[in-house]
């Protein structure tokens, strides 16, 4: 059984490692469907789960809390629901056998299933510009600027929250892969011999 | 012109990577040589070279200054010299053709060469283990626990001391390998894979 998870910074290429990695391996990735599969079994919408797993839960909260009343569809789930819901989906998806799973701490709650554990990062002028490539939006660079801060701040909250271990924190992977600079596509071959390699003994 | 440089943990195994980089890649590794040519060229004892690499700097000038009224060979040749003297060996090095380094702060060093930087960690147990399995006198494990921790700290503060980056920063580097658990030379043929990928472009 190999499972793979892919932390990474906002921006960084993480979702495409996966995505790549996904094809060259011939495993499946489980990126949005986890979303959709959380939405579907607590009966909220999509944008909501994503949402509650891009920004800091403490701060999702309170306002939600409040927000139920005049959001019905929300009423019988709060954020944590929503979080545990995920973890859930995510052991249920892996337990369908070999798979890359992004985010959402997974190495954390698969650490039972002795995940193979990547770090992607980047410096910050890579994030921008690979953000601003990918947006579908006419964000500014300021803007993406505080996306990337705000959803990495975010994430680093909630894996406090949800683990009891820091984000980024390099003991904590397998291998962290700096994508400053660099085609994701040209990190593939090396990415997956590696793997391959490590899953051999 | 390929320069790879391997910093490294105490006892992570980065030592090992680098001399079994050296015969997959086809090109030399420089270690133990920089300490001898330094203290050839500085007319010093190579084990005061070393010690003056993976000792903190600024406990070893205090002392060695009293000692260089006992000690002569020491006597035209100050800590910084050697240090100096070290980053010249490293410079000529790399200008014989593609090699890989371990340490000394290379990756710096050798910036305008832009070379592949490699960082090696590893948790503890796993660091305590490789360096018992390694050493050749009969430390206690408590005192290699020690060890580790005064060379990496002084690893920590000499790169403070002699560039601008701090040690281990995942940023500064490449790629960063996490050894706990693995041996060494299955992590070589991925690696090797990875680092001619990002030499193709």
């Amino acid at each position: 059984m190999r499972i793979i998870t892919i932390d990474r910074e906002f921006g960084s290429g993480g979702r495409e490692i996966g995505k790549r990695l996904s094809d060259a391996l011939g495993i499946p990735v489980y990126d949005e469907q986890i979303i959709y599969e959380v939405a579907n079994e607590q009966n909220i919408a999509p944008e909501l789960v994503e949402r509650i797993s891009q920004n800091d839960i403490s701060r999702v909260y309170p306002t939600t809390i409040g927000r139920t009343l005049t959001a019905p569809f929300f009423f019988d789930s709060t954020p944590i629901d929503v979080l545990v819901s995920q973890q859930e989906v995510i052991r249920k998806l892996a337990s369908n056998g070999d798979c890359i799973i992004i985010g959402r701490s997974a190495d954390v709650l698969m650490e039972d299933m002795n995940p193979f554990k990547i770090f992607v990062y980047a410096d910050e002028k890579s994030k921008v510009k690979r953000s601003l490539e990918r947006s579908d939006t006419d964000e500014s660079e300021d803007e993406i600027r505080r996306k990337i801060k705000k959803i990495d701040k975010a994430r680093a909250k909630n894996r406090r929250l949800l683990t009891d271990k820091p984000w980024g924190r390099i003991l904590d992977y397998d291998i962290c892969i700096n994508t400053s600079n660099k085609e994701i596509k040209d990190l593939i071959p090396g990415l997956v011999a590696y793997i391959n390699e490590c899953y051999k003994n």
